[in-house]
């Protein structure tokens, strides 16, 4: 057998220092003291001393996902619920690849995810073996951070600037590629200590704080646009405050993160999807303030139509995503003195019987979710309809698909669930966007989740259907009709659940629905509900 | 409502001129031309004009995958089989993004796959919406070609420049970033006239035929390793003559993109795939002649073993991928003025009974596959055993996984189907892996492919179980066997395939499969095994 001429002969190795172990293991006893608490993952060959040091680094839990998607997507939802570090463990270029659109997600949620992308050796990538491949251009459009160790030592301080990157400036992706051999080769313990990292939101300025505070007192109109922190209970409510002293009116950003509602919230929807409503609703105020939100832009560009939603001499910026646009509202509500807001009395959320529609469809699970639940809902229709109804609903979180890249909610919701289990986690999931990542439910199993998961379930891609007919497609021809159409066959949603070991039913009017949820939330395991409309 | 001050005023519409078409027609008219027959496709809002086109387009299929990965693994097997480009359409960079993974399988089976890669209008970029991207860095790992298209006019041009550069030098991918308002615009028919493109074999030079007959000449004890076209049966019969003649042996590549097997053919196995093994076999050789395969290579690095693992001087190249290996063999055997091979007669292929093991597996298949059948094979033990067995069957073609990005074998069977509807297509097909694209399921039934559906299942991921033995893990923790078993939960196969319209059963025994085999055979849709070892 030959060896290697240019594979370096076991550096690192002092076989009388007991004190040295395999850089996988003091880089995740690492991680573990930055308060990473999750590794959710799909490891190959190239991550397998990590797996085994995983056996040995102790509250670090392992999590498998059956595809990757289901982990970065998972990971962006235990980000959006704690704010920490969500480690995910993949698989080469081409592993890590089957993860960017969920990261791509993650990007626009500001949800700090560290990725380690194990790797060949670092001797061995030379000879372009089959799974090698450019993983540095792969990561970068996902990453603000991307970085390959380049040595053994350097491994658990390479993995801790990773953590920092992706909590700093209010959260974001980073990517730490890490060749096998500097995974397995022995180095000293850590000396990184015990120090939990967070996504925290900075103080806004003063004067950014008196500046809008001056703007106020002139507006005639003033509209809130909210995302980020400002989301928060506390941030809605000062938000509510001003509007209301100041015949304003407050709107969630279209696709929040995390979205306090209900449970006396003011009822603060979202700026609507479709650009000519945007445009039209912030055509009423003389200022918008920015609070955690990005100016409003187009989610596509139609001809004709502006991309940016308002004019810039109307904006005014109070926060930004990395800061604590919450507090920052409190101060300027404080400065104008104004009364608290008035609580909303919850209207009788009961929604009315029938077959099921959109509207009925929000109305019931409003009227379902128990306090202090979490919502992650993707797909367009039903979840309109719910973020309207869920005013009305105890107070729960809300979680939306941030940047459209299909097959967020299932993961989402799952590692929600895995960062808060203590509350009830519900899935608010359209037909099509579902099968992206429907490989989640095998994890919701393993992992003993009594999540709610409710397909809504209209056999089609509906709003690519409304987006043929803005471009002027009067009747669907074979292929806009194949293309857009997902009833043949018919998705059999009770067996696909129960080919991964979740209890299932359909329901196709209301009191069906409303029972189904009864049977759902008694449930001690994930329960799949199609609700056929 | 505001107009966008960037957007430029509807350009080259000229009323008048009846002759002008969408650019989006235009541009897929040429590729018809070019011989482009299906268009495997999970579009997105900025692909609409695209699909609105193919409804007038004639003689360009439409085919949906519920996920981009069977798209792209789909393309990459129809392209296998007719060496013409493959299209396919999918949406922005996060939406791509989940076709990457094949993608990379395809880029190292030389496939000639050409992406269409909807954008935001052109215009709207700069907005970076949502769903806005870095698609220059993502498909660049996977596309020896990338390019946006800059105008509408340009777009016909454009795709067929793509098309030219995926059919060319052996095959490759080419991704064409094509914006939405480019679609629209409307521009002049298509010079481009019809001119079918396929990925061609160049004749391998005289001067490389003479000396591979002198150093063959002079070698005892040659290898004759084949891969690419080298792979057909002409190829390897003269490949067995050679070897016959001068006291050598064949192997295949380890992972070779399609190859014929059985049915008279001489028995060319595939070369081991763990390097102490590979090593050991071309050890025993003093030439090693290359036929359309690379330079062996360890598919993963191992401390304190080589990475090429024949060194450089045994190693003789007749061919490149993208030459004629086929006729370059004969041509030497013809110059050594050898007489022809023997047919191998087929040994008894029937299996002994009992409960299903890989062999056992291997060899059950190998005695039901039909004349002129194709197999899709993917997963550790079971394909491997299939390859040996399979030279006992009836003459067929076996694909394999070419990059090791997992979610191959469905999807790759799938298109081998939709490009071969006269042959009979079996997948086998491991249980993880299978899990990365099991989406395909529903296309299958959707396009009424009878094909044979294999599931290995062992409930775990053995390869990797392997693997961490091979790193010293004698006994397996928490963390190395919650991520390398599948067993808890069980994934209910009968079911899952239910789910997506596929009829199903599971098998335990040599007698079980082989009677569920030929229920498969007589049934018109796709029908699903569970082979449970």
């Amino acid at each position: 057998m030959q060896t290697n001429p240019s594979q370096p002969a076991k550096p690192n190795v002092t076989d009388s220092d007991e004190a040295q172990r395999p850089a996988a293991d003091v880089a995740l006893q690492a991680a573990v003291g930055a308060g990473v608490e999750i590794c959710f993952a799909n490891p190959g060959t190239t991550e397998m001393p990590l797996v085994a040091a995983l056996d040995r680094v102790e509250r670090l839990r392992p999590v498998l996902g059956l595809f990757e998607g289901v982990c970065t997507g998972a990971a962006d939802g235990y980000a959006r619920i704690t704010r920490k570090p969500a480690l995910t463990l993949l698989h080469l270029g081409p592993g890590f690849a089957n993860g960017i659109a969920n990261l791509h997600n993650a990007r626009r949620a500001h949800s700090p995810v560290v990725n380690i992308i194990g790797d060949h050796a670092s001797w061995h990538l030379r000879y372009d073996a089959p799974l090698t491949s450019d993983i540095v251009s792969l990561a970068s459009p996902v990453s603000r951070w991307v970085r390959s160790v380049g040595s053994a030592e350097r491994a658990a301080s390479d993995l801790i600037d990773a953590i920092d990157a992706s909590v700093a400036d209010g959260g974001a992706g980073a990517s730490l590629i890490y060749p096998v051999d500097f995974q397995t080769g022995r180095v000293a313990s850590s000396e990184h200590g015990e120090w939990t990292r967070q996504a925290r939101f900075d103080e806004v300025e003063d004067a950014v704080v008196e500046t809008t505070v001056e703007r106020l007192r002139r507006a005639e109109a003033p509209l809130f646009l909210l995302g980020g922190g400002a989301l928060s209970p506390s941030g809605q409510s000062a938000a509510a405050r001003l509007a209301e002293a100041h015949g304003g009116v407050c709107y969630a950003e279209t696709f929040p993160a995390l979205a306090a509602r209900g449970g006396g919230l003011a009822d603060i929807d979202r700026l609507p999807y479709f650009p000519e409503k945007a445009i039209a609703t912030l055509d009423e105020a003389d200022l918008v303030v920015l609070v955690g939100a990005r100016e409003p832009v187009a989610y596509f560009g139609y001809e004709g139509i502006a991309s940016e939603l308002a004019p810039a001499g109307k904006l005014h910026r109070l926060s930004d995503v990395s800061q604590d646009g919450a507090s920052a509202l409190e101060r300027v509500a404080n400065a104008l003195r104004l009364p608290a807001a008035r609580s909303v009395t919850s209207a009788d959320a009961a929604p009315e019987p029938g077959p099921l529609t959109p509207g009925r469809i929000g109305d019931a699970i409003a009227s379902a979710l128990p306090e202090d639940s979490i919502v992650s809902a993707e797909g367009a229709s039903c979840s309109y309809a719910l973020y309207t109804a869920s005013s009305r609903a105890k107070r729960h979180r809300i979680m939306t698909n941030t940047g459209g890249a299909l097959g967020q909610g299932l993961p989402c919701g799952l590692g929600a669930a895995l960062a808060a289990p203590e509350q009830s986690v519900w899935c608010l999931q359209s037909d099509g966007s579902a099968q992206y990542t429907i490989q989640t439910l095998w994890t919701m199993v393993r992992e003993n989740l009594p999540m709610v998961i409710l397909i809504a379930s209209n056999r089609r891609y509906a709003v690519l259907q409304t987006e043929l007919r803005r471009i002027g497609v009067e009747s669907f021809g074979r292929a806009a009709t194949s293309l857009t159409n997902l009833s043949d066959p018919e998705l059999d949603w009770v067996s696909l659940a129960r080919g991964y070991g979740v209890s299932a039913e359909s329901a196709e009017t209301v009191e069906e629905l409303l029972a189904a949820m009864d049977r759902a939330k008694q449930s001690q395991q994930p329960y799949l509900i199609e609700m056929r409309y």
